[in-house]
């Protein structure tokens, strides 16, 4: 174990073997941290959060000269709310928040300037791309892909192994980045494609296996590549 | 290296740099086990078993507020069979069975109530869910993703980037949860979609990118989205 | 940590906590490594490359008895060129080169003898299969999976969550196994899915969630289940 002199921990906390803990770093109550882990600078672990073995809290992102998405150069720590779940060989990044009662199961990713409410479930291999918002009480199962610059309001379930876009142009530099915005309660089947720029309405359900081109209504459902209408609700 | 006294090591054992094994884990002869490894307690490693770097055997399943599925409370010991290879970067959970001479590749993810045949492989960054079993001599390709609550068969083969899903009604609390039943000999394309409770007959044939939503009968060929019949062997 | 007497380390080198560093590795000047990383014999890392932590250089492959492709008994060792970055949590084998100014990300996995251009990105849980080749400037992102036997040219893009295949057999141990051929400025959107022995024309755009079964000519747009010519530029 490695842990900094600056870092502050908290009463009955547990901290496994080989876990290095940079400078800055705070550790509430009742934390309990897995063995390897690494948390970098200043990350703030609030009151009876469990991290799970061989998890990394508090990356900074890097670049090379080919990308088009600088990270921004000061990033505000990251927080994980009380009670959270950290599972195992997660890789957190600085300037993300995690609500309280959250849970980040293994192997998932989540970049800088992502927002995760109270008690939403990210599935397992989940990766969650940066300038991202995620309402309270929703669901991404395991395996879904979570594009930059996206809403996700609460309630929302997606299913496993769905994929989203946010570049109409793939990259030739035209326009601006836009994923998704998907309202409370809409449901997105196993291995849904969602398009660039694309709004699924409230309570809107997406079939396994759909591609969705355009904005799907509120309460309706879609099926098909490309998706249509299948029916709606009144 | 960090090993309880409890532990049972068998004859001719390597173990590397920095590894964690907990109470009551029994290794066979002649296993290998990687740097950074971490055992969970009771673990059962039986002879030439070779673990590679930085995975975790026997870990336990945890639960927030807001899941439907509960960990069962009392699991049995993670047990690896004979002559297995565990890649690098992989978790197993406790309360699954991994045959003799099967092969896990590195960074897949094998929750809790899963049974594994000899001689099976499962590709990289597959995702196995709870209460699952899976036959001999079957391939899991990379990247598949393979539900809760399924039974796939011996001889079976699937395609890099599969899913599925068990819940018709995503996590509406209605219904049973069911994952797909894939038979014998079934084959299954890339990036294939199953919608909940659907059999695959025995040698059947998904074709790539298929979506299937109904029951495909043996021996038949389906494909597009929704599938649908190509052809039909005797 | 733990170094072997024979590690060549050059000027300025950085190196984290419980790092492990095999025989003959040779280090270069200014390189940075990580926490928990482990650096397979005789791998080469130029200079000023950086591996974030908990990482896997030069492993060697395996097989079982059931796996058709054995690994090559005699592979090069892991070239990582100059100024290129390796994220978190990545496994890279032996037999492979990566160029210079590449970027490599959080939890992919790239099999033996591949090579990857200068300045190319691949992506978070990117995996790459053996015997690949990768031009210079491509970007692969997150979640793609490369199949064996495959030609990416140079400024290609790959969106997030494509999937290929290289043997239109499925295990049958019938013909040969080949990917596809890329060719340079081909775009894929998300989602897409190739099939075995298919040429991407230089320019061609794949649509998301296209599922393409035959060749596409240059700079011609492709869409659709099976996918379909939408437009062709002259």
């Amino acid at each position: 174990m490695n842990v900094d002199p600056t870092v502050q921990i908290g009463d009955e906390v547990e901290i496994g073997q080989c876990v290095i803990i940079e400078e800055n770093v705070k550790i509430g109550k009742g934390v309990k941290i897995g063995h390897h882990c690494v948390i970098k600078k200043d990350t703030i672990i609030q009151d009876h959060v469990r991290i799970e073995d061989l998890s990394i809290l508090g990356k900074l992102p890097s670049s090379n000269k080919k990308m088009a998405r600088k990270p921004e150069a000061h990033l505000a720590p990251l927080i994980i709310g009380s009670h959270t779940l950290i599972g195992a060989q997660v890789t957190l990044y600085r300037g993300s928040e995690i609500g309280n009662h959250a849970f980040i199961a293994d192997q998932s990713s989540i970049r800088e300037q992502v927002k995760i409410g109270q008690q939403t479930i990210v599935g397992r291999q989940v990766i969650i791309e940066p300038n991202t918002t995620i309402g309270e009480k929703t669901t991404i199962q395991t395996g879904s892909y979570i594009t930059a610059d996206t809403v996700i309001e609460e309630h929302v379930f997606i299913g496993p192994c769905c994929s989203m876009s946010n570049d109409k142009y793939m990259a030739s530099g035209k326009g601006k980045h836009t994923g998704p915005r998907i309202r409370k309660g809409a449901k997105l089947g196993n291995h849904a494609t969602l398009l660039p720029n694309i709004e699924i309405g409230e309570e809107a359900v997406v079939g396994a296996g759909a591609v969705v081109t355009k904005d799907v209504a509120s309460r309706s459902t879609v099926v098909g590549n490309p998706a249509k209408l299948l029916k709606r609700e009144p």
